[in-house]
């Protein structure tokens, strides 16, 4: 099937690529949230963060540290925001990371959710959730 | 100076501890996007994602595939959202990785912030300046 990440990685679709170095490739978002709003690939096919082989985990993530660094100094940003979406609000099944330069008075507020309140016990009842299903996972490793 | 992240992981503040493994940990954020809202701190201090050690970060986000499998196990979703702000919205200066539960269908649209587009040219110049940032990176480096 045609991923268009693939495709831009093989260089078969145009991209304004920023940095590459073998196995992973960043390009620009074309629909930015500001302006130098960049994505990283895995130049392999991986759907989500938990496909991408362990070995793999810290060459890409030293790469999202390196564009953090640069999209903030590109576009003299305060911060930067660094985001994955795995199958929910995920555009290509390809992982892309967001790296995204931010600055204090941009107009996205807060984490840009609305929050909610866990009420009495639930939140205690939720961690013994995440608790059983890390274990499962544990066993199942 | 006092870092609520660090009396976490001294064991000096209570949280909804999930998991941890001597060099992370991760706890359930009290006020959450959905019920299962996890954050994952390295045990050291570090601000930011760029402040992290080199070494430190196969490690890390091996923990984040971990608990991305986990929230959507745990909490029956069908995807997850995994998210760093660095310095803007970034409410404690001690880094966490959000990982987030999402469903199809739970009000949250697309990237759910308003994109733009870039004008003519704006594009190539983004990516210049980013490509030029990168090779002064690489420079000091």
């Amino acid at each position: 099937m045609a991923c268009k990440f693939c495709d831009i990685a093989a260089g078969r679709l145009e991209a304004q690529i920023v940095f590459e170095d073998g196995r992973t490739l960043a390009f620009l978002d074309t629909r930015p949230l500001f302006p130098g709003h960049t994505l990283l690939i895995p130049c392999d096919h991986y759907e989500t963060l938990a496909d991408v082989p362990t070995e793999l985990l810290g060459p890409l993530f030293a790469n999202v540290q390196l564009l953090s660094r640069a999209v903030e100094a590109a576009f003299d940003a305060d911060g930067s925001f660094v985001a994955i979406n795995n199958r929910v609000s995920q555009s290509v099944p390809h992982l892309h990371v967001h790296i995204v330069p931010r600055r204090r008075k941009d107009g996205l507020k807060g984490f840009f959710w609305p929050r909610q309140a866990y009420k009495d016990g639930e939140i205690a009842m939720a961690a013994e959730k995440l608790r059983a299903a890390l274990i499962k996972l544990s066993k199942s490793a």
